[in-house]
């Protein structure tokens, strides 16, 4: 993958404060070289362990041209592996989940263990010498039972950052949940434009009429007067009322940016559903709801939003230059029953209709860009995860690229 | 937008009385080359004025990634601005059409007056200037209720020919027009085929069989012969008979291209309708029907055809590389109504059936040219129109890209 | 057509034995460059003599942006030309097959010979000279009713080939072929990964149960063990035995490659039938069925598959960088009769079975090549033919690129 040879320039055009230039949101190359050089160099988020409970379980994610396989093998560990056949390059896994006791290439049955080794390159001759033809890695870091993968040999040092977080989580029991729905929403933009959306309340007011009517993210004065009353009510059901933010080099390296913080919801709103009353049975060992909302990060591409009785996971992911998939991940206690104790169009619904405003905004942001009389305006104060996702994405992609893990 | 490199050797490789090189209907990055340098600098027709009766009223037009806003104010006036919020590029107006006191982005809310000036970036902060943040101007032309705009600052001078043409088309009182109706032709083509196509009526004999049995166009020879029988018919019904026809530097420069003239029916049609009746009241101040047609064009992209009961306006809307819109606009008497006076359908028929005629032979270009072995052939002297569509073209892009409005 | 500027770097990247580099499936501007150097410059086949018995009957044949007529003229010869209007390069014929007197442009009527000479480029005045003007031809070879064009005038030296492959095909009849049947499958793969999957049985016991269960090449031990029977069986009923390859300097350079195999099918099938059973009236003057298939190939692009009761034609036709159609023609004796002599679903199924498999497993050979992942893999020794293929095109693609017939 080439590096876009004006990379440099462009990268010193952009002014702290400002949107980034144009070119970032319209350029093939520039796409073509944030999947090399930023996405194959962040952790990605890919699923929950209860969606592996057995040996031989698999489930594959793809973002960009890229596919990532992860294995549970005989003995109970996870792998993750890249999704390219080493003979011609054929997809060996080409469902979105499944059970296997070998990985088996659909073209030419060349047939890898779980673990990623070649077992047999079929009637290859003599001289074949398999061990040098297994799946190519990659990394792994299972936290609380989220799983991310890196396609990178060398990725972010996110180790100190999860180890910091853990006692933080710990309450809501992460490792404790199941996948009560899952759905993506299309939006023709470009990632950045996607990320950037999360990243920031200031459209809040505005934009989502729903949302805003419970979260007070969206004003940060009336936030900042609930603030205390929450922390009462959260430390009462068993929760750290701490925040927790790392970037950049404090992080220990660009793509390692962790946050943790818990904010109010209104009076009235116990979680963030339609009526303010609970959607699911509480998670982990929480004793109550507290009207309060958790924004986790964890790498500057994964969200999670923790009511106490669900969590909501987020990923912004690119498919071509304006093409991103907003996908979205809704996980309550592995014990709550379907119909029993939660249901999945209640559960859903703030962020279904709040993901429709998303995507007809992005879209109108994207179109606004295209124009070539675009400029970069002044952001906000309330946009300040914008500027720090601007510092992570070019420090990263201003670097040489890495290597993958098996270079 | 980067200028391509090899531009200036296409344009020289181009020879007098030969259609253009292949690139310039099969590159993508001459195609973004053209919106920059050429359409962003060139008068487009976008609307009439009865469209905006209104304050507050306003119209958007989008061609290539651009986006235009007419708007009126309070005291009726009207302006252009660029569709992109000077915040983070939203478009603002995200409707073809509405009634606003104010403009604000869907986005964060920023609120533009009417005039373009930024009323309040929300939650900027104390050292925030509006005022530099206004919504970038468009330049802006009326001609007789026809609304014209131009995305650069350097617009083309257009004035002066607009002078000139005011006297021979007042008696068609356009400023008292409505539109009847409106349809747009996806052509999958480059819209300089497009362009070329309404240029020249070398093939409307052979392709357009109902066209040709009304117009004379087709047939110079057969014109000729009847151009002084329909000078008395225009004269007896209020009509000027000048040709008038300014282009380069004798319009004042590139893009200021102005074109009247007047021909003749075929005997038994006194407009253009399938039966050679009339369609709708006669315009303005006309006391009759004279069995001619005008063809105006103001700037090389605007082409209006005009009837003694109806106005026909053309646009070739740039959408990408090889995807054009034909946009055409039926206009009638401000006063007729809708079945009493006219029938939509009588009204649209020929050139409802002309345009799906273009659509597949503009296709079919557009395919021949892809080839590798096409080679620009001469052309008939018939083909004028093209030749001269081709200065004003090669003769913009020359030039180093302007500047727009704003900057 | 510009020569991609690395292009001899990523040649010389390629090693013997792997698999092409990622490049030559995923850019735009080597597809482009393979389009004009290499597609340009082979022999395509494009139908059958059976399709133009008349004078006046004409095929077109479309790949890449390139389209070819066929048609017979008064005198019962066959003309190959490039499907470009010398006048501003519309396609000349739009439809698929037909009959003319003459070839007239649809935009303007210019009006040409089915020998390609313009008659005339109507009103093109004095000083016009319509032999300079007249169609581009493409070079056409017949074999035994089987048509070739290539589009360069410097076309692969074919005729000594030809002449070798005659005796061996002639007990086929194949001059004395209809066609029963055409089929095409859409792949979105680049097109040098379709026809790589055709150059090797590798692939055939995993991923093609029904053809598998009749035809021996995918076990090449058990095809040996056969093979002697088949030529007592083929000898008997009057086919030569003979394996025949020639290809790069034996065959007198790149694009001309020759080959001729017969081989057995299992015990029980007489021909590649789902029962074993015959399909059709046997073939020319073969005097029963000898359970055996001939690959035939002619050139690097077009391949047949032969039994004694129907033949198969295979293209792999190029549509865009990672869109090609497969096209299959079945052909049967011309005194067949359907309905009475044949069955168009059981005449067809095995091919559109095992095509439904490849379309399936060459999308996602191009899914996991896609990935920045991808490295060249070993080929397996059943795949010498890619390595055959690779010679051939990389061969081509080296060299400056040839221009076309006509300049």
């Amino acid at each position: 993958m080439n590096r876009p040879s004006d990379l440099d320039t462009l990268i010193a055009r952009h002014q702290d404060g400002l949107a980034l230039p144009r070119e970032f949101y319209t350029r093939q190359d520039i796409y073509d070289y944030d999947i090399a050089a930023y996405w194959n160099q962040s952790w990605i988020w890919v699923g929950h362990e209860s969606q592996l409970p057995n040996p031989g379980d698999y489930i594959t994610f793809d973002y960009g041209q890229e596919s990532i396989i992860v294995v549970r093998d005989k003995e109970g560990a996870l792998h993750a592996h890249l999704n390219v056949c080493r003979h011609r390059g054929s997809r060996v896994c080409t469902e979105s989940s499944g059970n296997a006791r070998v990985l088996v290439c659909p073209y030419h049955a060349w047939t890898f263990e779980l673990s990623g080794q070649l077992r047999s390159g079929r009637a290859m001759g003599p001289d074949f010498d398999p061990g040098k033809w297994g799946l190519f890695p990659a990394q792994l870091r299972v936290f609380q039972g989220l799983i991310f993968v890196c396609a990178s040999a060398d990725a972010p040092p996110i180790d100190a950052g999860l180890a910091d977080l853990a006692p933080l989580t710990a309450p809501f029991g992460l490792d404790r949940l199941k996948i009560a729905h899952s759905a993506s929403y299309p939006v023709p933009a470009n990632w950045k434009l996607a990320v950037e959306n999360y990243m920031e309340c200031y459209h809040c007011a505005p934009s989502h009429k729903e949302y805003a009517r419970s979260h007070t993210l969206k004003a940060p004065h009336e936030m900042e007067g609930l603030m205390e009353p929450l922390q009462a009510r959260s430390a009462a059901i068993g929760l750290p009322t701490d925040i927790y933010h790392t970037s950049g080099a404090a992080a220990g390296g660009a793509g390692a940016d962790t946050y943790y913080r818990r904010y109010p919801l209104y009076d009235g709103f116990e979680t963030g559903s339609r009526d303010g009353t609970a959607l699911a049975p509480l998670l982990g060992d929480l004793t109550g709801l507290d009207g309060g909302a958790t924004d986790l990060q964890i790498g500057p591409l994964n969200n999670f939003l923790i009511y106490a009785d669900h969590v909501v996971g987020y990923r912004f992911v690119p498919r071509g230059l304006q093409e991103t998939d907003i996908q979205i991940v809704w996980l309550v206690h592995e014990d709550a029953e379907e119909g029993r104790d939660y249901d999945v169009d209640a559960l859903t619904w703030l962020w279904h209709v709040t993901s429709l405003d998303d995507e007809r905004i992005i879209r109108h942001n994207q179109e606004g860009v295209n124009s070539q009389f675009f400029q970069p305006g002044p952001l906000n104060p309330m946009e300040w995860g914008i500027q720090s996702f601007y510092e992570g994405y070019l420090g990263l992609i201003a670097k040489p690229p890495a290597r993958h893990a098996a270079e």
